[in-house]
């Protein structure tokens, strides 16, 4: 996360000035493209940055938070999962900013693609990161802390869930010795589809055509376990659809 | 799949002959940019053709195919699902050509890129269809029936159970007011993933990261019923994984 703002915001034109983190190499790192100090030591942080990006598990944000020496500017972090009120005790001004993004250390995005959804503490922080995050993304919208919550638990179902179904059909593949490679165009496609349609539209197979003849082959193929039982449950959430 | 199937052989260089329907209307559409001729009377076929492609609905390929009068040359069907075997009465040389794609009449795909799948009653049929396919992809593999529907029982959790969790994650969003177009760069991002990496190196999640909180929190969200089952299944199948 950290390593796609940083980015997406030296591009933007915006000043990387410092980066911390517990382990100093990992804030060099982060810090050496930009120019910007690194630091292991969080009570060394200045506290004139215009913005400090928070960017830790959600289980430390609260932890990391508290370790500011009273900033007296904006502070945010990126969590879909976790409420704005984590940060309430850490400075005047205070936000969130989560980009809705499976973002992985090293692969580059186009971050204007992004939807950035922004939630600030009162309106001076809110406008202020709206101004922000215009600069890096053309998908911004305010997302208060509740809303937020749902987005996260459906990016859940978006990204985590799929790509669990992608690893079901790899196995399916692997017992008969088949390559995945054979479901890699499929899979690029079912997402290219829901990019103009909805998912009701694309729902296509046996389940929604009730080839109850297909579904009942497809069952004896499956042992007993959870792979049947995950045929199972989908195969009736799409008959009732 | 008679849509591209004919639009891709025919970019081939392949001659379309003769198209028929049930509907007249249906036959004409499809033979009229190829100048072949339309039938609805499955009689009237003429049995000069270097294969017949049967592209109906599964419960019916015997019954079409038994119709055609004594073809002498290929004749194949284009299910992922039924065996090699349904056609073993029609013609000497019989087979399959199945394309592992979700295809939509009138959507283009680039069928280069398409993996196709063949099997052919004997060695004549199977070189026959092999020259046939690599004319129009250039992903095709021998495969037999049986491994055909194990392939066919993957793709379906790679393209149907796949689009009904997008259709989950719509539904949650939809409930809370938000739009669809939040999870689209998501869902993309999670397809392209896995065209380099596996989706055991793709995953990410709470469920993968063991972070019960979230999980806690989510299920906190999911009043009973379908979803949450799904839910509990999903994260159950990933945190064994």
């Amino acid at each position: 996360m950290a390593w796609h703002i940083a980015r997406a915001m030296d591009m933007a034109g915006h000043k990387i000035a410092q980066v911390y983190s517990r382990d100093l190499k990992d804030a060099q790192d982060l810090a050496h493209p930009y120019l910007a100090d690194a630091l292991d030591d969080i009570r060394m942080l200045k506290d004139d940055a215009e913005v400090t990006f928070i960017c830790v598990s959600d289980s430390v944000i609260k932890e990391v938070a508290g370790h500011l020496l009273q900033p007296k500017n904006l502070v945010v972090h990126t969590s879909g999962a976790i409420s704005i009120d984590v940060l309430k005790d850490v400075s005047p001004y205070y936000g969130v900013f989560y980009p809705v993004q499976t973002l992985s250390a090293g692969k580059p995005v186009n971050f204007f693609e992004v939807p950035v959804c922004i939630e600030g503490s009162n309106n001076v922080a809110e406008q202020q990161l709206k101004a922000l995050a215009d600069t890096v993304s053309n998908q911004v919208q305010y997302l208060d802390s509740e809303k937020r919550r749902h987005l996260h638990l459906a990016a859940v179902f978006a990204n985590n869930f799929t790509n669990a179904l992608y690893q079901e059909a790899a196995e399916i593949l692997e017992i008969q010795g088949m390559n995945f490679n054979l479901l890699r165009p499929l899979i690029k496609e079912t997402a290219e589809k829901v990019q103009r349609l909805s998912p009701r539209e694309a729902q296509t197979g046996p389940a929604r055509r009730g080839d109850h003849e297909t579904i009942r082959k497809h069952l004896e193929l499956l042992p007993e376990g959870h792979r049947k039982a995950l045929y199972q449950l989908l195969t009736d959430i799409i008959s009732k659809g």
